[in-house]
């Protein structure tokens, strides 16, 4: 193999495909990044098993092959090559991989390519076309509702679902729910289909296109891959039936309490500054006289205590939240103000943006003496 | 005591004093800051037996007194506490201090006040008057050679030495010594201290000064204290001897090196990622035919070689050094060129600006095989 690529388009494939470089592997080769240059493209592959990311780059291919190079090491050393092209090439003789750019030069053992399990590209009639900015959008705004406790798998990941042209995602640790409702560019087959949290959440840190880019999603049986300029991502789904949400959004409230988001979200977090370090990192929010006192009390430290002013239509309410499943969703809400709607003070609350039916989030309340 | 302040001063003394507040204490007080209330002043104290800093605001005082605030909620509070004024209060039957600003309010028990060790003023009447911007700088030039190694404390600290004018800061951990001299407004009694590296890196941080103001350096017996604006800083010294310094520093040099800074630290920087890992993080310098090569080798994953611009006076040499070692004192010097002089493989060498003579950094190289 020999090739010269231009550094800049090199180091951010090696950046993206990275993510799928397996930190503790089952096996030695996954540390590594395959390369293979042929016609006029270079190839990047990495993964661990649960995601694989491919990347292709052009390339000025004067001799083609493969190699797998430690990741670690190729990627900080792409990132701090000087000049603009950079020279990669292997001998037959020596298993050590040269890499060059200027003034510098590298030479890489070389993990054996042929272990490498090299990305296939996932053959299916089902596919949906997803503005990338929409599919972000929509999981910034779910994720981080999923459960961490590997003991529920379910509800480590997030539910996608496609329905003609509509797309909704929802996450939940069956304590809160955040579901997200948007378009995609054509309609597709009905589907549902669980996806984990971590691997939205790193699609949502590669997307990083400036102009709207088309995302081609497919799934086959128990994959789904990702597909958009020069980016190829193929995951696993998680199996097993997701509960039913629309049972957990209730269909009516007896209290709608309008809120400005920015001052709620700096009274919840000022709070909790109490409640943080007590065993539920509980908050109480009373909702009368047309303002929400939020307070918090931890024995060995002290109590806050704060007023913000509310539209209260409805019934007065006296409630108690984890604040954390409070202030998540605050930082998540957009709008200047916001709907927080209950019913009694054990049953779940809605929050959601005023004026948009597309998010939802649903949160349970915390039962207290 | 009941008192209104400025959230401004307040938060920017907080922050200042919450520099000293211990964080694994002998003494749960010293997990608090103490505020002294009296004659329209603030005083805010903290002190964790090494260091103690004091820093006082005016306020309106409408009752004197004294409280001890946990350090830590305090903090954050005093930080993201809306409005621009908060008033403290206590009151005489329950043991907690009301904050409020503006429509929050926090309840916090007190610590017992007469447990706290009021800081006390140093009187003495030597003392000198440096700038905070000169006093910074010598500690950024230096603090960083310190040893991190307890077992020989006289190298945890830097030794500060003022004779007449004439101010020089020495650091060392035996193996490298960085040394940066400048002038103080007004001459004093020669003296020699050793100040706790931690407490050096501390004041670096805290003089944060936009305009040079000036700071007076007391010293009596085994103490120092630093007195500018509304700040008080008094620390432990270091006692034993410094070694001489001075026989470290080699009088001449069989080969004097000009490189350009920036060039050399982003070589080093690349070769050192082949160095981290191994043994003894070593990098081999050969400079011959107007040139530096600059190498590592990593059995494990591999080699790197760069090759830099030099102008070379004198032998060719060929050396080793810890990459830290000469990474660091690259970071620190700001003129485009600086000389690199030798005299032999095992025998210190020099780094320093070109055309500076107030800053010198003397390293050992490695032995190597």
């Amino acid at each position: 193999m020999k090739i010269f690529c231009n550094k800049e388009l090199l180091n951010h494939a090696v950046q993206t495909v990275q993510k799928a470089v397996a930190t503790k592997p089952q096996l030695p080769i996954l540390t590594g990044i395959y390369l293979l240059a042929e016609n006029d493209k270079l190839e990047l592959h990495a993964t661990d098993y649960e995601v694989g990311i491919k990347c292709t780059i052009e390339a000025q291919v004067e001799q083609p092959g493969a190699v797998v190079l430690s990741g670690r090491y190729f990627q900080e050393m792409v990132r701090k090559m000087p000049g603009d092209t950079i020279e990669i090439s292997s001998s037959a003789e020596d298993r050590t991989i040269k890499i060059t750019a200027s003034s510098a030069q590298f030479n890489l053992l070389s993990l054996p390519p042929e272990e490498f399990p090299v990305l296939k590209q996932l053959t299916s009639d089902n596919f949906i076309i997803v503005k990338d900015n929409v599919f972000k959008e929509l999981i910034k705004k779910t994720v981080f509702a999923c459960a961490n406790d590997e003991a529920r798998p379910i509800f480590t990941g997030g539910l996608v679902e496609f329905s003609g042209q509509n797309i909704k995602m929802v996450a939940t640790n069956t304590h809160r729910l955040a579901l997200k409702k948007d378009r995609s560019e054509q309609a597709a087959n009905d589907v549902k289909m669980i996806i984990p949290a971590k691997i939205l959440t790193e699609l949502g840190r590669i997307m990083t296109s400036e102009i709207p880019v088309d995302v081609k999603i497919y799934w086959l049986k128990n994959q789904v891959a990702f597909e958009y300029e020069n980016v190829y991502i193929i995951s696993r789904l998680i199996e097993g039936q997701f509960p039913d949400y629309n049972k957990v959004i209730p269909p009516s409230f007896a209290t709608n309490v309008k809120l400005n988001t920015k001052h709620l979200l700096a009274a919840v977090e000022r709070v909790s500054l109490m409640a943080r370090d007590s065993d539920y990192n509980v908050i109480k929010l009373s909702f009368k006289n047309n303002s929400v006192t939020i307070t918090s009390n931890n024995p060995d430290i002290g109590k806050a205590c704060e007023v913000v002013e509310a539209a209260i239509e409805g019934n007065e309410v006296d409630i108690a939240f984890n604040v954390k499943y409070v202030a998540d969703i605050l930082k998540n809400i957009d709008s200047e103000d916001l709907i927080f709607s209950l019913n009694t003070p054990l049953s779940p609350a809605c929050v959601k943006p005023i004026d948009d039916d597309n998010y939802i989030y649903i949160v349970t309340p915390v039962r207290t003496s």
